[in-house]
């Protein structure tokens, strides 16, 4: 029972779809899309080629603000929770001396080849990335009932995978929580309330609307990238707090954290609810802090993931470009995480 | 010698920084850097947040074109070149039954969680990917003189890698050679020239101009994704076109084939040229079919690589939005390659 | 039904184990083991400590017959099936131009170190292996009854993997079929009959008896290591054969190709009906060439996987020492495929 | 200088190869191998048939022990130095499910096939494991002058790797240094000296001899498989006590812990000189706690190590079979580490 999403808020927006899912949706069971039974993207839909248009004129100047942190041996991420995922792993296929040894030439090259090259191995939830809403689910079925015994293969699902999810061009909108408390961070296992949220909505100047990619600053980022640190019991968001954020507009949810969500996780995890019953992607691990420092609410959200097929996720390199309703910086491309 | 780089086209553009990388530049010579000994990203320094601006607000709908191929196992690659390098593979790290039988739950979970994920292996250079300046270089030199004994670590470059390179956010062009002349595909091994390149261009009405990132279509991509179609003797661009759009202000080269150049290389290659002479980044197998079909030659092109540190190259997925200049079909976001 | 392995060679050698499961299996049903629910090694469970001593005090010579083959990037292996299995891939984790760039020296050391360090990454049934028990069943059972639902984890089984697999030192019997018949490798997808293997055996003046690892040579080696000729329709035994090879005391099967039946399998695998029906583990991809050249067709057979816990299939290395009854050539140990 | 190596006892063995290795050896310099410039595996060579027949001509019993502890995720390991290798990782790539939702059926398999498979990546130096002689040299040499400039490939060396080395049969020999000091495990970074050798070995009652596998016991087992007080700080052997140990027989060197000497390395470390000057190979993480419980100091010691070609290392499972000139308990095979 989620009577707290049939809210006026959600029927005055004619949420269409949100609300829809909501009225399909129990504790427990996975939402029907009202988009019809292969829909595989949920919320996505909802975000039209006019509101995409729309954001994009009314960006303020060239400043692009790169929200994606660097991917690299070490760095923090799923390996560190314990349950047997590998970390980031990278290497070098070629490099001239090795060319040279093993007699390596591309047909036609008379040239000695300084050919570098190199390969990766990463859980597909490396780094900043978009989780899927195939990512977790209650029991067999995931978001739109779609069944492991049907559609999961041993290389990835054939439903609802990071290749389904369209490139994002939409409003983004930064809610600067750890900003709003006066803190660099929240403390360990801060659950973010709906309040917390609204209240930092409100000292920024800024009303969510339908189709919002909706960004939230935890501070977790400062800790960023000693895994002791930035692991374990992470502040986050709740299920209600979830709720509310998609229940007024939030059609894609991230965080500067690694989980969106306050871990250790509640016994009814916010993950499972945003894509199982409200067909909802993440957004983790994602870079806030030049965003919050130039005070950047509001601006045209653009990114897409990889697509790799069937994946429960993506690593992806999300981008912020000011609106005119905000004074923007002008200048250069910030270079995100360094 | 490269005497056709010193064209007057490229004096009267006041490209300063690609005719100064012609003058240091000399074969099997690695150029140096006119923004000092620090750049690791050449052609790429010289688009302005002005120029961006200019270009997002010249957008003329929200239709977004989607430049990707799918990344799948199976899909044609480097692997398939015979060097040694791993295909794309993928493999299920949690589903629920293994997570039930190993025990595994986040603490604080009590609800029994349905958990899938993933991880990939893969070339830094599969799918849909960007190459950076250290993918090739002369003798133990790339791109403005970084060498190898000091700057190439076993986990990557140091210097110039995928991590280095900004969001892209410029004017791009689509120039499709298949296309001008009535093709499906270009033949095998077919060197694309200058004059090629002209004639598309003044069929398509389109004039290059500096910044451009310039997407050359060879048809190559109706034959994907069979590897034995795809991956032998794919036709593409020489030095000479190389040198010709570079110097008439690309700052970014793509295509719809493995390498944008023809294969097999000729002795010297477009890659090395192109990396370590003139400070061009490589964007290969693009998706150009939706573009085409609609002849959208002109469009804001946005890209942005993973931030893979020291990469010699990235995954990546391109956008793209036609421009007002150009009738562009309204409606949703095309899907890309499927 | 299995009548065939009811035979009186089968009573009078008092094969507890070998006909208690002929009793208790049917077809397509996995057998139950008479050493109890416990037991993960079937067959393997009835060589003794008197046997091991009793072929050790046989051995003829210190001459040891290697039966490996080289693993290698590039070798013919399951990713030549098409099935998605990565292909055998290694590479430098460490040189010492890496290590100087990265910094990297292990605590205390000041020397400069010239370090080497490589990983790989292959299927558990690359180059010479052993197939677990666990590596086929049916339905959702493997041998002796063991559920995936209960044992099956995302990281391998935990039941019958290749870590449950003992030391492995009995008699081997040679049964060099390719020879016996004058060929240099048995047709293409050839059914080696138990009457083959009689009259190959009959020829060598071998007899099978309990305990014996059996190991089969279809001269299918001549090919390797080209994929193209090595890996499709290969030469094999099949249910029958494998059924009156265990009937007459093999408690392991091996051959020279790489699934010991032939290929294109037959609608019931010999593969599963070893592993599930019998218990029987599969040795693949062994080096017979010396063997079959020096007539060596009894021998001391010492081999164990490594214990990959879980795994259903492990490289190995067998090695062969002939025994007394033949004549043994002195001399230094074979250094096997090359 | 090693005028320690110049013994009498070297002089009087007539250990050719082994006092040859040291005349020519000086400090920071590699061997030449007296048996020419081709030799990749040092003092195996000196291991003839007759040593390896007269060793297994007096095992006393068919009990073997197991000496090699199980690999699975988790395991401490190279990852756990920091130094950025892979930890070993595991996977399915078929399951039943998988296989059907991909509809993958090896070709004329009607019956619907259970089929498991699984892959790994791995440190060639996981678990149990060989070093072979390209594991450390003296700048860009190792063993025998090989460079690695004409020899180093990007998947290994083409001298001296894991596939070069032969199955090793010999006399082993156990030392229990911690047992002989009646404590669990050494301290801390306790460095094993000659005269700790000595006094062990007189307790047993064992004298070493020309072409021994000498096994070293610290004790530090005792801590496995808790990475955190099993990787640092490990207790082992030195120079010194390597060098007395090579001067008096010993043809490998093994150690129930990660580097068979002390960690933190001293300045000069036992490896490079155990590999470069001496021509013997390490095998690391053995497991001899059974051996050591039984008193078990004289064996059959049988290994070989998967050939991995030009591989720095190799996973391997060494078995010890009692001589009789020691008291052996009948009974079954042992199962190692579990």
């Amino acid at each position: 029972m989620h009577a707290t999403l049939r809210t006026p808020v959600c029927a005055s927006l004619g949420l269409f779809l949100s609300c829809s899912i909501v009225l399909f949706a129990q504790a427990a069971e996975v939402a029907k899309s009202p988009q019809g039974p292969n829909d595989e993207i949920g919320m996505l839909n909802t975000v039209t080629a006019a509101q995409r248009l729309a954001v994009l004129q009314q960006i303020a100047s060239g400043k692009v603000y790169d929200l994606s942190v660097d991917y690299f041996v070490g760095m923090p991420g799923l390996a560190d929770l314990g349950m047997g995922d590998p970390p980031y792993h990278m290497w070098m296929t070629h490099t001239p001396g090795g060319v040279k040894v093993e007699k390596l030439a591309p047909a036609g090259s008379t040239q000695e080849l300084a050919l570098y090259d190199d390969a990766l191995l990463m859980s597909t939830h490396s780094g900043t990335h978009l989780d899927s809403l195939n990512h977790l689910g209650y029991g067999e079925k995931i978001f739109n009932g779609f069944e492991a015994s049907q559609y999961l293969g041993n290389k990835g699902w054939t439903k609802a995978g990071a290749d389904t999810v369209p490139p994002i061009i939409t409003r983004g909108i930064l809610i600067d929580v750890a900003g709003e408390k006066g803190v660099a961070t929240l403390p360990e296992s801060y659950e973010i309330t709906a309040k917390d949220l609204q209240r930092a909505l409100s000292k920024q100047g800024t009303a969510l609307r339908p189709g919002d990619a909706v960004l939230i600053r935890t501070g977790r980022m400062t800790a960023w990238p000693d895994p002791k640190k930035f692991v374990p019991n992470e502040p986050g968001i709740t299920r209600e707090s979830a709720a509310w954020l998609i229940d007024h507009g939030a059609v894609l949810l991230g965080a500067d954290n690694m989980g969106v969500e306050k871990f250790p996780m509640a016994s009814e995890s916010v993950h499972t609810y945003v894509f199982a019953e409200r067909g909802v992607h993440l957004l983790e691990l994602v870079w806030l802090e030049e965003l919050a420092k130039d005070q950047v609410y509001e601006f045209a959200f653009i990114a897409a993931p990889l697509k790799l097929r069937g994946a429960t996720g993506s690593p992806i390199r999300p981008l912020a470009l000011p609106l005119q309703t905000k004074k923007a910086t002008e200048g250069t491309v910030t270079t995100g995480q360094e």
